[in-house]
């Protein structure tokens, strides 16, 4: 056991509870100290639990698990340390997924005397989980099925006689998730969601509406107070000192992600209607249209709607935008106040589906939210449809147009609850859709999951960090835009393919290392590994060198690989959407500034692969040996032999 | 015993050690609850300790005590958390007097250990304290005896193979302490003083040469970790916000306190040439000189000599101003380098003794340090030796010429070695001084000790606080330049006497309370009750109301009072340097702005005493009754008693 799992009473606890809700039985169980030496905590170790359970599960089904994981530095005064990592196999990629909820909620999880939840099995009646004191009760949720995640919340907090935001959390599914749409999400009470990989679908799939935590007393210390302090100033040194996060005066701090919507734009770098240009400026003279990035951007948002900056635990940032709007839609007046309006998901529900409503968005992202289903699956879903209406693609299921906002906001409800034909489909997600109608050639998707608001013709980091995601196309697994856009830690030419296989793993790594901690990963706009480990080491006394820890970063997305090799995942699922990809017939060059531009896709990953030492995609036997994973019964493949080309 | 005092074993240990230093043994106690809730901590509880000792001790006698006091939140990550208080009858005043270190070494003690160490007695030879695991060892100093701040702290940390400012603590007094200077000052590895009141005359008087601490891993862990997070993110949002705190944006944090040098000097506010000047300008004008406050102000330092940045412990602001210099003394090219260049003390001094030599105070910083004697009372008995010296009272001690910046470089040395007539007069503090010379129009003190850099004529509230303090004149006790300059928590008009009296008691309060948290007090340039209380209930998981800690930081203050009054002290000695008293026949009427104004010294007291509830500055019995001060044997004063006139 690793030191600051000792209790106040000096004993030490199981504080890991396995919930199995076949039976409805709880039982708790230790971490293993070398387990968290190798692979950390939250991501890393939620990883390895859910590769205990086999990489050939249904994930709908009740052998597939759903880790509730927090990590070594969850709810300590780390800074930006307040998340948790909902880990399981994705009903939407199937790959193994990770994805996190912000707040407060593991935080409390984690000072409630847990560091995690595994949900095994599956229960006959919806049920949500209870956590005091360490212990975990299962209860009867049968009054709240059917409900939204703000209602369900609510009631939850009343139900169990506490506050909810002040000593409760509740992390819940909505009807997205109880219907299985497999990009349906886990919200939290500060609208939080682990948005990504259909955790939400997967936790409908137990029958399990919520998990509810009442908080605790058991807030980890440093077990080397020194180090960990020296970290701590540093990191909030460096965070201060950040143009992008020192506090009230960085561009996240003051708007949010969508600090990034004007730069993108400028850059040609946005991608629109459904990446069929590199700007809304390109699109509006191409359509002729008048569609302005601007009029969504944070700048934009935070002169007109903006209401509030929320912070998550021990955040100095504040990068939360709470918005407030009055939208009349179809003759009804709203009136919508949402916690967070970000860019990657004003970018999917806006520019990429070719319209620029600031206020409309937002009643989006509030139905989405309290539905429970990804804001940025939904943008790209409904883009992807409305270029396959266009196409014809679309017959007998429904009819949408471009930029049709006010049909968009209702489709998101028949999405959540699978109430129309359409609705019903684009629940399925690109891959199942594509497969269907015949649209491959209009998804935006790799390995099943849509892309965010990062053109990779104008960011070729980002189309390698696309392609070899081991969740699906995401900006969060390698964020090559810090360098490419930012210039962090230096920075580097978007356009140059060279060199960026090598800085895609570099990030990758770096990302796992904090997705375990589980700290934000915005840190690392600041914060390098030198802050890393001298938290991580003054927080649990362990003495690793930064070598070792970035190491362990590695470790955790070889173990992801290797799992989705036993998947049956191999380098010809590393790709990217035609539409990007140098060569491909199909390939749509950028404009402007993106002039001529595509992904040199095979130098890319052969690059990435030599960096990686894999074979086409593939963790080697030596690799997995050499890093020290010693479970499984690894990929068959050594690394002399020779690469297969990549089977697109 | 209050929570965080619980033992990782689960146990409880007596966290104070009280040393006798006559025998050497060590002992140990626990902080008994009911005094920890009604005294807090830190100044709060080291008062009550030093009042357990009997007021009527001779400062520099071995039955005086010398009590090194952390607080509940000294150590925490709570937001300025890294103090400690020294607290002891000072040989300067005969008053309690508290002083704190900033830095990390109360933070270090408590890692270390121990809440507290009172030392009692008086050794044979020089000793130094060793500290470690919570255990005190006496160990020999003979060999350290004689040595200078620095050397002593290098030699120290070699001794107990650590690395100083790493896992080593040392708070070291220099030849100022050891030669019973009367404003002898403890010096620790930040450069950081208990700089006023004498608590290193104190100690070099008890042949401690210093206290060593061995960093260890007993950080306290918050009792509630939900209202520890809820006070500690408001905390940081509200010093985010503050123009003044504002990390790398406010005035403090780019400035240092000497973003107050110019600030003040343009309000005629700047007490310059021992004050018979309330601005250089004026004192350039009336004497043909040129002396210009701007060029020893926060903002010349910060584009000629920073050179760092450092910070506390646990603080956003970093208002430490590392400064770096080259100067020629006497033929002789000296560079020094220093870590804070603050605004007090370039003003003791600079300006208020005449001259604008920025780089020459900061050698003259540094010496002081070095030989641990109080920068703003050596600048200020150099100014005070000055205009007596113009007066002939120096006659057969010495001659000392306004502004001769080169040979104070020297006298500093002289009055930390005693080593001339002049510098051994005044090492004796300007009360005893007046009385040898008849000087009293000349010291700018009261009740033993000068003043600081804020001009009562400009700032009515000073003028009651510097009156009423009870350590003497002090600009910290009762902090209202905060209102009077920077408008915090709302701007009041400073010539305005009314009123002045009830904010100076609400500041005092409320200093009294962060003095015994113990942390800064720079955070009240943010925070205000609200975020102490949080925190503070956060952390030890009591309960009080906003009201019972206001009540608290009262308490502290009447019982300092109480002290004084047993130990002699009553409304005669709440008075103010003649020239600033209204109606005095030796009052110099302020200029420029601060044209004609003079304190009305009166009608502050009498606002003061009623809103205190004190009868000529003694506190009734009645008083202490309501407060729950139960120790001692009350004053036999009445609230019923009429007030005496004043007896200046």
């Amino acid at each position: 056991m690793i030191e600051h799992y000792m209790t106040e009473m000096g004993g030490y606890r199981d504080r890991v509870a396995q919930v199995d809700l076949g039976g409805g039985e709880v039982s708790y169980r230790g971490i293993d100290d070398d387990d968290a030496e190798k692979y950390i905590g939250a991501r890393g170790l939620g990883v390895k639990y859910v590769f205990d359970k086999g990489p050939d599960v249904d994930p709908l089904g009740p052998e597939n698990r759903l880790a509730f994981m927090t990590g070594p530095l969850t709810g300590t005064q780390t800074v930006m340390s307040g998340r948790i990592a909902l880990v399981t196999k994705s009903p939407l990629t199937g790959t193994v997924t990770d994805s996190h909820h912000g707040g407060w909620s593991g935080a409390r999880l984690k000072w409630a005397g847990l560091d995690g939840i595994l949900l095994d099995g599956e229960s006959d009646e919806p049920v949500y989980l209870f956590v005091e004191d360490g212990d975990v009760e299962v209860r009867d949720a049968s009054h709240l099925w059917g409900k939204g995640v703000h209602d369900t919340i609510d009631q939850l907090g009343e139900e169990v006689e506490g506050k909810v935001g002040r000593d409760v959390s509740v992390m819940a599914i909505g009807q997205g998730g109880e219907n299985e749409v497999r990009y349906g999400c886990v919200i939290n009470e500060d609208d939080r969601a682990s948005g990504r990989g259909g955790t939400g679908a997967v936790m409908g799939s137990k029958n399990v509406k919520a998990v509810v935590v009442k908080s605790g007393t058991d807030m980890p210390k440093p077990a080397d107070p020194e180090t960990f302090q020296e970290g701590y100033q540093q990191a909030m040194e460096v965070i201060r000192e950040s143009d992008v996060t020192a506090p009230n005066e960085g561009g996240l701090s003051m708007y949010g992600t969508n600090v990034l919507m004007n730069a993108t734009e400028e850059m040609d770098g946005l991608p629109t209607k459904n990446a069929k240009h590199t700007s809304t400026e390109a699109y509006s003279e191409a359509d002729g249209v008048d569609v302005q990035a601007e009029r969504v951007s944070g700048e934009n948002v935070r002169e007109n709607i903006l209401v509030d900056e929320p912070t998550c635990h021990s955040c100095p940032v504040a990068c939360k935008k709470e918005v407030e709007v009055d939208v009349t839609h179809k003759g009804e007046e709203m009136n919508v106040r949402m916690e967070s309006y970000e860019y990657e998901s004003a970018w999917a529900l806006g520019p990429n589906s070719g319209h620029d409503d600031r206020d409309e968005i937002a009643v989006m992202l509030d139905r989405c939210n309290d539905l429970g289903i990804d804001t940025i699956e939904a943008g790209n879903m409904m883009a992807m449809a409305m270029e396959m209406s266009e196409e014809g693609k679309l017959e007998g299921v429904g009819h949408l147009d471009w930029g049709d906002s006010e049909t968009m906001i209702d489709l998101i409800d028949e999405i959540g609850h699978r109430s129309s034909d359409l609705g019903d489909l684009l629940a399925e997600g690109p891959e199942r859709v594509a497969d269907a109608k015949d649209a491959h050639g209009n998804k935006l998707s790799v390995k099943g999951q849509t892309m965010a608001a990062y053109d990779p013709r104008c960011m070729k980091g980002m189309g390698i960090a696309y392609a070899t995601s081991n969740r699906g196309a995401c900006h969060l697994r390698g964020y090559t835009p810090a360098a490419e856009i930012l210039g962090i830690p230096e920075k580097v030419d978007p356009y140059e393919w060279e060199g960026k296989g090598e800085l895609t793993a570099t990030f990758q790594d770096l990302h796992a290392v904090s997705d375990s901690f589980d700290i934000c990963k915005f840190s690392a706009f600041a914060e390098g590994i030198e802050e890393y480990v001298l938290q991580y080491n003054g927080m649990t006394g362990r003495d690793l060198s930064e070598d070792d820890l970035f190491e362990a970063g590695e470790r955790v997305y070889n173990l992801e690989r290797y799992y989705n090799n036993l998947a049956g995942f191999d380098g010809a699922d590393d790709t990217l959407p035609n539409r990007f990809i140098e060569g491909h017939p199909d390939a749509i060059p950028g404009t402007g500034a993106s002039e001529g531009e595509l992904v040199e896709l095979d130098q890319l990953k052969a690059e990435y692969y030599e960096t990686r030492d894999w074979v086409d995609g593939v963790v080697p036997d030596e690799k997995l040996e050499a890093l020290g994973i010693d479970i499984g019964p690894g990929t068959g493949v050594s690394a002399g032999d020779s690469a297969a080309p990549a089977d697109d």
